[in-house]
């Protein structure tokens, strides 16, 4: 983080909604030492975000330099017109995972929006609440900015370095393009993974015990909440209907085919969707955000205290950054199995190195 | 793993078809010391796999006892048949991811199958080949054996005891029920990732760039090889077709009532589906194969070696047993964030002996 955007931003911020988001600005901004004001709907809510070092409750003798809204995208609009109208210098940025939505509703009650600046932080975490917020949320993550033509550039720049001081990077976007983007790869990606979650349903204890890592992948994200999903789905709706069309065509393909699969031409339908999909993951950059692939390797160690500590302690040693890093246990065996990344050019004097020290590389 | 199995099954073993997963058993086996015939229709693949420990090529004058049939699902009843043919005195099993249709083939030619024993490891890598192969991959993972009534005892305790001796766990199933299960928890699930992963491919690099964990974990399994899933898929339509059917139905209805919201209902209809996919996903057991819930803590360190062993040491310390821990870093921070999970009761007393220790607890 730049010391330079949190001198400029040593003013105060506002943040109005108390849940997951705005509670995170805030722990992130208080450990710079920003005045952070908050608001919400909810007093209790407030508190809470106090007493978890969000920021202090909002005086009506605030001046925010910036405001932050961080409320459901129902309400997200109107929360930025009350704002704007309440502090006409202060520059206003919202968190709304949709972007056009509540910018057409402000055109259409003709509010001035100069001084508003969209924003969409691509964080999160499984629960919501002030309860979940975590001050490095937004670390090395995108948060979309969407600037307007009349937009001046210094409140622009106000807006990026909040993100930066929040250690997030900055991606301009048009609105437009913005909810595009994420109908593809969020509310698209939220919707099939429900469908499938729910076929789950009615699934035997036979059939459920038999599940892998390959379900419970695609449905980990079917766990979210359907309260906020309905707000984003109904706000997003002309971006996610022509992909779900296309999904649809794709899955009645599939079907026709499966179901006189030993007809002329079938399997081959089938085998072009397949490998379209094989071509559509590969357009997913890397974990880090990059396309460079680390190399993995595969240690097996007791599952004991201590065991994984001198395996790190040797890694050290040998002076390797892993770059990633997972253990996994054995259903039923006392055994551990750590799998981490490294650069490739390190791999094989590493598998060496640990042979020789008598670790069970596999 | 048990002694007495691996002295039980001391004879001779034959695999048939040395992919990943006859490699893999191979290795697990040769491990323990039994002798591992290996054939395959390529003679460069039994070299391969002999190269890598995996055992010896298979000789005209050897009597196996048992016989692992590992080739994919299209020739798996010709093989199996081959060889009940060739071994009278064998018990022959599969790997087959299907169960219902080798069987009926064999049926259907009127084999004496009084010796052959269904099987199916719920083990697998995205990567195949005997390149790929690990003699832990079916370490705690089911493996489901299929008995007929016709079954002796004998033999299906055999099969059983080769899955003990891979460290698996045995699961007795009729193929009928393997197969309704594989269907809904592994079949149809890859072709709803492939075809997610289809719409990502016309993408822009724009809306890649916003691409969260999410989507990943959604179409991870969508770079599986689109030839061996055709044939699984083939061979288990009758398990999938109606599963695809009721997930049709799904996306239409969401699709129709996204198309128009507003409408009475329309938001109802979405929250539903919703609703029930978080149901659906309650249904998977935890990743211990059980319901157990671990807690998690998130410890925030510096991007340099060392730093993770350090922690590791200071946990080994203070006794905790590690259930699951991942690290993952920040783009463009140079610090990482270490997630990990133990048993509930500790959670409290851990995050306040690392805290007095100045570990950055999240």
């Amino acid at each position: 983080m730049s010391d330079t955007n949190a001198v400029r931003l040593n003013a105060q911020v506002r943040i109005v909604g108390t849940g997951l988001l705005g509670a995170s600005i805030g722990l992130a901004l208080r450990s710079l030492g920003i005045d952070v004001a908050l608001a919400d709907a909810s007093p209790s809510s407030v508190h809470l975000a106090t007493d978890l070092g969000a920021g202090r409750p909002a005086h009506a003798d605030d001046q925010p330099k910036i405001i932050v809204v961080c409320v459901p995208p129902d309400v997200t609009a109107d929360v930025i017109e009350a704002e704007l109208k309440a502090f006409p210098d202060a520059v206003v940025t919202d968190v709304a995972s949709v972007k056009l939505a509540p910018l057409h509703q402000l055109q259409a009650r003709g509010v001035d929006i100069t001084h508003y600046v969209g924003g969409h932080p691509l964080a999160g975490r499984e629960r919501g609440g002030a309860i979940s917020a975590r001050g490095d949320l937004f670390l090395g993550r995108p948060w979309v900015v969407c600037r307007d033509e009349e937009t001046p550039a210094w409140a622009l720049a106000l807006v990026e370095d909040l993100v930066l001081d929040l250690g997030a990077v900055p991606i301009e976007m048009t609105p437009e393009a913005h909810d595009e983007a994420v109908g593809l790869v969020s509310h698209v990606p939220q919707i099939v993974s429900s469908l499938m979650a729910k076929q789950l349903e009615g699934a035997s204890d036979e059939a459920v015990r038999l599940a892998g890592q390959g379900v419970r992948d695609v449905t980990r994200i079917a766990a979210s909440s359907p309260e906020l999903w309905i707000q984003i789905l109904g706000a997003n709706k002309d971006s996610i209907v022509g992909v779900l069309e296309n999904l649809q065509k794709d899955l009645q393909s599939v079907t026709e085919a499966l179901r006189d699969v030993d007809a002329p031409g079938a399997r081959k339908v089938i085998a072009e969707e397949m490998a379209a999909g094989n071509a559509g993951v590969a357009r997913l950059p890397g974990k880090h955000g990059q396309n460079r692939r680390y190399a993995q390797i595969v240690v097996l160690i007791d599952d004991r205290p201590g065991q994984l500590a001198q395996l790190l302690t040797e890694l050290g040693e040998l002076n390797i950054n892993l770059e990633d890093l997972r253990l996994e246990h054995a259903e039923g065996a006392q055994m551990g199995m750590v799998e981490f990344s490294v650069v490739p050019e390190v791999r094989e004097t590493l598998i060496a190195e640990l042979t020789k020290r008598d670790w069970r590389v596999a």
